[in-house]
């Protein structure tokens, strides 16, 4: 008990969000109990209840983690001036930094069964979120700067699906088996921009290619490049 | 027992992989048994053993249902004799048209552990088709016809990523959410082709955009475009 009294507080919720989420993509969410997150942690189960009312509301914060995210992204007004395909570069960037940051509980949104409200819950808003996203490519297409060849429904879902395979693969705990983030985001940008003949930097200039830096706060991050 | 005895053994066989799949992929591989598999089928245990040696030989034959025509592809001497970009494009394309006849096989070659022979034998087989892509790619930006802008193995795991993401939302038994197999394939050869910005029929003569007509085999259909 001595051990973790010296942890202080605010240290702790986010240790068991992250243990949580370990067990949940592991074992399954069902499969997960309580006492098993607060073995996990090295904490007693009261101390898990000290934070959290039980499971569900420890999967609903590890989703806002993900989804709070992207939601404040698209509800950003400064967002909403910028041509769509400035929109949903800034998109493809936060989330590709956020399973950066987030591997763990990008992986469980994609694993989730919808038992329980929290997971229907979660499952809704990432389906309003695909639904933002296939707006902001109609408006791409009607703005000139996605070709009409392609269906923004079937165009969202094959980009979304490629960043999202990343969380399969890119685990930056293992160097020797990865690249680091800004590689990896100017691979994905020059691939959706230009497909595999991408080949000029002196595109770069377009609202698609702005320039971005490091962040830890991807949707500080997406937003500032916007600025930029 | 009589009504079985009607049903031909040839029929029998991919009924039995058929609703292993279904099962692994729903509720794992480890915790279905040749039980449930016989039950589901709606036959005896002892006419699964007569078909298989058992749980493990169901896996091994689903995985040889999608493993078998790419690796027959890929050793084909008229695909080696191909341009690079056309190799790759041979192999989108038998990846996406077996994802539309095999959808439970692609999702459970993603989903298996490596517990067992089998299925170590079957992420072995996975990852050679991996390395054989990886030197294709090097190949084609060695020919120009990628950027060297790309590194091959990332752009390897984005554009496979993005076409096995597919299997997640391309419900062919669901035709109001989903897409024709030649509408997908055109859409994903599009978008690697050159990105969101494609417009260009124009290009259509280059090695990567060889047309295609409807099949049923994938790995024949692959080699008859590029015999084309």
């Amino acid at each position: 008990m001595k051990d973790h009294k010296r942890q202080p507080t605010a240290v702790r919720a986010p240790a068991i969000v992250k243990e949580a989420v370990r067990l949940f993509t592991l074992n399954g969410y069902d499969a997960t109990s309580v006492d098993a997150i607060a073995s996990g942690v090295g904490i007693t189960k009261a101390s898990v209840y000290h934070h959290f009312s039980g499971k569900e509301e420890i999967l609903s914060a590890a989703m806002d983690l993900i989804l709070d995210p992207l939601e404040q992204l698209l509800a950003d007004t400064r967002l909403e001036e910028m041509p769509a395909i400035g929109q949903l570069r800034a998109i493809v960037v936060s989330v590709i930094e956020l399973t950066a940051l987030h591997r763990g509980e990008v992986l469980l949104l994609s694993m989730i069964k919808s038992n329980t409200q929290t997971e229907r819950s979660a499952q809704e808003r990432r389906r309003k979120l695909q639904a933002t996203v296939s707006k902001i490519i109609t408006r791409a297409i009607e703005e000139g700067s996605i070709s009409p060849f392609f269906d923004p429904v079937v165009l969202g879902r094959l980009i979304f699906g490629m960043t999202n395979s990343v969380m399969y693969w890119w685990d930056l705990n293992r160097p020797s088996n990865t690249v680091d983030t800004q590689t990896l985001l100017d691979q994905i940008l020059g691939f959706i921009s230009s497909g595999v003949s991408y080949s000029a930097p002196a595109e770069s200039e377009t609202a698609w290619s702005i320039p971005h830096t490091e962040s830890s706060r991807p949707v500080d991050k997406a937003l500032r490049d916007i600025n930029e």
